[in-house]
């Protein structure tokens, strides 16, 4: 086994988000479920972004957000995810690019515009999706990259990946490749729903591909179909190496080798917008794993930046990471 | 003359901002003059956003900015400007229209893409542009609607539409049409590097075709080349109906019938971005007028909204301006 040259490889859904504010009564009137991401297709897409109001425009999608926090933790990465070759698809590579991310999968150039999440944000903070998956249902097996899945200490995908068709394959053929490099694979559960949509695919996933899992609370829960927190921490142990399950302000809890290390959260001044928050917290414990760091030390970090990142709107962070984790004391200094 | 049913139609370059973080060394590198706005060819925007960071994309353009501040204080408004028929374009127009204001104005099928200015903050809040204006070179005068503008009570055009070629002769239609049907014509000078480039123009378009002008101090210094404020203060009067001159912190001086009002600005927090701050202080004025308002009132209206748009990032309002302006008792309550 040679040594990776990667610390992270992402693989996810590759998607431009616009955000518009919109109050309870547009919520109702277009039938959408306040909280709740939903899948939609082009001419609804459509529809309901020629109803919303002005929008702002920034590349997301769960593992592009914490790809985006690797590179700001000063980590190694690249990304695989699939666009089209339009001028939203010319963002999205120039976002995940410019952060210093390798970016390699060619844009298709037929088919589906590139991926869009119309977000719909209340007077409370909360956020109401729409996600059109676009050119992300043209991701396959045929765009991972065995070099790069091969270079990387950790391949990481999100759950949201299940929802396209073909890319449960190319989630098999990357998992494949790291296990046979002796790289590990992670998996995030994404959201509730995504857990309801593809329960029994996650469940064997854990039970063989999966090395390190995150999810928080109302995921692990519906994986296991239990309200009861300690029950659902208890059925995953012994089915992956790793498992970071979060709980918003109660913190976050790791567990691995019979053990359990209780992570709090990192103290915000005002919680502004909660969205990438598990993505965040993702990238800090990553990151942590690729430095060798111990798990709390882990944890810690995945908690610094999610506080970071829940602290302004926008799942992508404006603060250099590097240095909050550096003067929060968390690594060893160069 | 019929009565007008359009308070406010805006003509300007339709452009979409990318802004993203940059330090000093990378406009050094770059070669570009902080603080300034800088037009640039597509080869360069392309070069040029290929450096720069991750970016989040927004509407924008001077007039843009001015009718969205015109539709969140309730006043009705029509937008005319060039895109492309492209995604950035398709974006742009929703922008407009979501806001209630009406955009006729055919995009192009050929030529140049849609408009885009990259936006460069520094840490100290600073802002250094490079602007491409791509389909802005195609408006011209076949894309004055003369029921549009003959609607409006007043015409309000920014002083950058006198970069592309063909805009100048729009101009020249939209402000004939204007005065044929009996309405009024504003103007705003934009920035003192565009004064720079068409200061013999504008003084020659103040003489004529202008009843209603917005400057800046630097702006209206530049314009009659003097560093001495009163100077240029009593050098416009008379060529006007109205100059409504903003000196930042200072507020403003609304000068009309041999009179001069000074207005002062409205208290802020924070400034946090000062974009816009003209463009909306324009808005506020407009607004007033339109209502038939005393002119310190309208110079109050405009500081509301210039303080509205200082104490956030971006050049659009993210308060309602009508509650605001109502709440501080401007506007009689109907």
């Amino acid at each position: 086994m040679s040594a990776a040259t990667i610390d992270v490889a992402g693989i996810g859904n590759a998607i431009v988000d616009v955000i518009a504010h919109a109050d309870e009564t547009f919520l109702a009137a277009e039938g959408m479920a306040k909280g709740a991401m939903t899948l939609i297709d082009a001419a609804r897409a459509n529809q309901l972004y020629s109803h919303m109001g002005p929008g702002i425009e920034s590349s997301g999608g769960s593992a592009g957000n914490t790809m985006a926090g690797i590179a700001s933790l000063g980590g190694s990465g690249a990304y695989i995810g699939k666009v089209r070759d339009d001028a939203l698809g010319a963002i999205y590579r120039h976002d995940i690019t410019a952060m210093g991310i390798r970016f390699d999968t060619p844009a298709a150039s037929t088919g589906p515009a590139t991926a869009r999440c119309l977000i719909l944000v209340t007077s409370d903070g909360q956020r109401t999706m729409g996600t059109y998956l676009g050119a992300c249902v043209d991701l396959g097996p045929e765009d991972i990259d065995p070099r790069v899945v091969a270079a990387a200490q950790i391949t990481y995908l999100e759950g949201y990946l299940f929802d396209p068709p073909r890319a449960k394959a190319a989630f098999r053929r990357a998992s494949a490749v790291a296990h046979a490099a002796g790289r590990m694979v992670a998996l995030s559960l994404s959201d509730p729903f995504c857990v309801g949509r593809h329960r029994d695919d996650f469940l064997t996933l854990i039970s063989g591909d999966v090395d390190i899992l995150f999810a928080n609370e109302a995921e692990i829960c519906s994986l296991y179909e239990t309200d009861d927190f300690d029950k659902a921490a208890a059925a995953v142990r012994g089915h992956v190496k790793i498992a970071a399950l979060t709980r918003s302000e109660k913190g976050s809890m790791l567990l691995a080798d019979g053990q359990s290390h209780a992570v709090p959260a990192a103290p915000v001044a005002r919680v502004v917008d909660t969205t990438g928050a598990g993505d965040l917290y993702a990238s800090g414990v990553l990151y942590g794993l690729t430095r060798g760091l111990p798990l709390p030390t882990c944890g810690a970090i995945g908690s610094l930046c999610a506080a970071e990142i829940i602290s302004h709107v926008g799942a992508r962070p404006e603060a250099a990471l590097d240095k909050l984790v550096a003067s929060a004391g968390l690594v060893p200094q160069g």
